[in-house]
């Protein structure tokens, strides 16, 4: 809790009453509006914000900061409300500050391949905007996200294999800090040896160190060519051992994705998955210049037959294509019908791929442990992968998952892993950071955090657990 | 200076008398082996360091530190002594701290493409030895630098544009910080989402945040195929849209050079290249699987052409290969070799690549104007480049260098550039630091630092011009 000798009512009324002099229409206190953004898309541990504040330029963020900071009252921004940790729950008498009108597309540099955007932009509504220059912004991490929430997240999705992460992918960012300051970071340029890079440390910040109001991007050419194909296994390792031979081959595949037996048969009724059985399944897809696929694609047939791969099944047509990867997006609503009334969790871990298939041995040991059902799909390329966890919702059934999670990332943490390759820390990873990075980083982390925001207004009880501070 | 009430070599003195006890045959105050870590490659502003200590390990590191932060001693880390900025040049009574001992490969996993290495160890040593896995490590700034010396640096060089800097290649660090305590950042995951990228904050940090003793790489698969090509052109415009239109497009080009008429006529000299003309000309690479490389090729020449370029020219051999890549990693000795009592000072910009056709045209202006001879080169696929300014080696001649460099970089600022593509701040860069990124990211900046470091112990007087720091 920020100190203030003042009450936690009495600083927030100070703040409103400072707000309401420049910009009293963009604040809301009506209960929709704060029930929405009480919470991510993980309902759990959902609390009301005492107000909601829209911001609509930088400067709005910087006025609301700069109050928030007098009167050390807690803020968090807000984007989509995609998150699923638990990143946008309000702290206790914070402010949720709504960055979702902010959607502007400041600059388009077509020719270098980068634009500027505003922060609560969606990548989809960016890529929709810019399809005329014959650019896009590759990160797709499934959900309608905004671009600022995804770099808080350090989001990626099924393109990381290809196009990398938003660490990859962002140039420079505009942020405010906790006192209201605004600061650029990175630029434009590609690369640059001048200085901290202060850009990869807001990337993934997830809100504790300022607020992203912009965010310089890198594009890439939409390919000239797309083909995309499946391929089942009856064994786990045999699926895996061919996508560990591929990125050694160093084939640039666009995506390649993998789905257990579990979420086949759920995916195989929910999209109408035709001809296909529930095994071990990887969806490939490849993108380039026509000759450059056509190789790519026969390296990778030639990589899954010795290992038993039961044959390519082509999408030929661009409808046949979007069916397939539709159904892959759909993987969550596949196991959300397998139990319309229960509660579907998704993990998120990362090991180095070659310790995938003795991660996924366990985990099925787990899984059949705990009376759960949990089909199991992943960014296989990257050694990424989510167990859909259906259980009740209830509050047994839950705490149930959370042991089957806990589980889960013990494996991957002993293995070298992570345990969150994408969706980020929040509230729901907190528990496994000290085992993950040691004491020593997380002191570290914390005397940022302490430099960036001495008072913890920003989106404080997120991202590090509570511990000593390096000193120096 | 470091605050302590003893003098500065009763400081010292205690420092030396400390480590003694552990580690007397690793300290040398010989004078030759003293001049020897007075400089890096830039010798201007060389200093002396009252002792050298030889690291044989990341515990010695973490001794040698703990005893200069107990004592207020500065400390430079050395590696190869490649950095041309000025970083390894000790600041005031300070000890050099050489970590060229540690040359240990600690880890490489094949079907994971990591390593992990100790700091002291050259990329170069680093691919002879790992050479039968088939791997190896991309980033090549040219030198034989150590893989802690770029680290440090950010360093990049030819094949970034393919593979990216160091930035998108170390995994993970093994760091020790001021205190001497030892933390690791990041891991062997391709990617994760979890917690402050401390990793990022490092590399580039140039030994002010804390000295790196170990690296985790990214590795790459050799490829199958490499061919290398020369396009020459009359007009500097055409050539850099040439390569703004295969970058557009996506082609995948593993490097592509550029070197301006001077250079080439004094490369033409010195490297015996033969056919060849003074003109702007474009060196390529392309690598990969057979009938991708040919598309590229394909795909390459038919942009050029319209573009005015003069034909291909093509090595088909690894012999002519090999030739044409040596004399562009030659360029600085052939500059050199223009005027071979003269100093070769080499500049470092970086702009969006639309920017780079005018650029050069005011560097031209600015050369002229200047009266120097200045051969021009560059990875122009970044839109990096450096000048090579012969001048006299004497103050006069340095300072008339120096005027140039100065007007280049402005000029790189104006167009939204960086005053370092990938040479780093050291001392050379640090009055170019707050147009670059502005008074506030430098406070932000200043403010890190003094968290990780607040003795100032760390390679003080590199990377940060003095100035206020945010106090959040």
């Amino acid at each position: 809790m920020p100190e203030n000798s003042a009450s936690a009512a009495d600083r927030l009324h100070a703040v409103l009453t400072t707000l309401r002099a420049s910009m009293a229409d963009q604040i809301s206190t009506a209960p929709s509006v704060r029930e929405e953004h009480s919470h991510g898309e993980a309902m759990t541990a959902a609390r009301l914000p005492e107000a909601v504040i829209f911001a609509e330029s930088t400067q709005d963020v910087s006025t609301v900061l700069s109050a928030c900071h007098a009167h050390r009252v807690p803020v968090v921004a807000f984007g989509a409300g995609t998150s699923i940790e638990g990143h946008v729950v309000p702290p206790e008498h914070a402010i949720s500050l709504d960055l979702s009108r902010m959607t502007d597309i400041l600059a388009v540099n077509a020719e270098d391949l980068d634009c500027r955007v505003q922060a609560g932009l969606t990548r989809q509504s960016l890529n929709a905007q810019i399809r005329d220059t014959g650019l896009f912004f590759p990160v797709d991490p499934g959900g309608e996200a905004t671009l600022g929430g995804m770099c808080a997240t350090r989001a990626s999705g099924t393109a990381a294999v290809r196009y990398g992460t938003m660490k990859e992918n962002v140039l420079g960012l505009t942020v405010v800090l906790a006192t209201g300051e605004i600061i650029r970071t990175g630029g434009r340029v590609r690369k640059s040896s001048t200085g901290y890079d202060l850009t990869s440390l807001f990337i993934g910040s997830e809100g504790t160190l300022g607020v992203i109001t912009e965010v310089q991007l890198r594009l890439h050419g939409r390919p000239e060519t797309l083909s995309a194909a499946v391929c089942q296994f009856e064994n786990l390792h045999d699926a895996v051992q061919t996508v560990m031979e591929i990125i050694q081959c160093g084939i640039p595949v666009n995506r390649v994705e993998l789905m257990d037996p579990v979420q086949m048969q759920a995916s195989i009724q929910f999209s109408k998955l035709e001809g296909y059985r529930a095994l071990t399944t990887l969806f490939f897809e490849f993108a380039g210049a026509p000759a450059a696929v056509q190789e790519q694609v026969s390296a990778t047939e030639a990589l899954a037959e010795p290992n038993n791969g039961l044959g390519f099944a082509w999408a030929e047509s661009a409808e046949d294509r979007s069916r397939l990867w539709k159904a892959r997006h759909d993987a969550f609503w596949a196991a959300k019908a397998l139990a319309p009334q229960a509660r579907v969790i998704s993990t998120d871990c990362i090991v180095p791929i070659s310790r995938l298939g003795t991660l996924i041995d366990g985990v099925y040991q787990d899984i059949k442990a705990s009376g759960l059902r949990a089909p199991l799909l992943g960014h296989v390329g990257d050694g990424n992968f989510h167990t859909l966890i259906i259980t009740e919702d209830t509050p047994e059934g839950h705490a149930q998952a959370w042991e089957l999670d806990k589980k889960i990332v013990a494996r991957a943490l002993a293995l070298e892993g992570s345990c969150s390759g994408e969706h980020g820390v929040g509230m729901g990873k907190l528990d496994f950071l000290e085992t993950e990075h040691g004491a020593g980083a997380l002191s570290v982390m914390r005397a940022l955090k302490n430099t960036m925001d001495p008072h913890h207004i920003l989106n404080p009880g997120k991202l590090l657990p509570a511990g000593p501070a390096y000193t120096g």
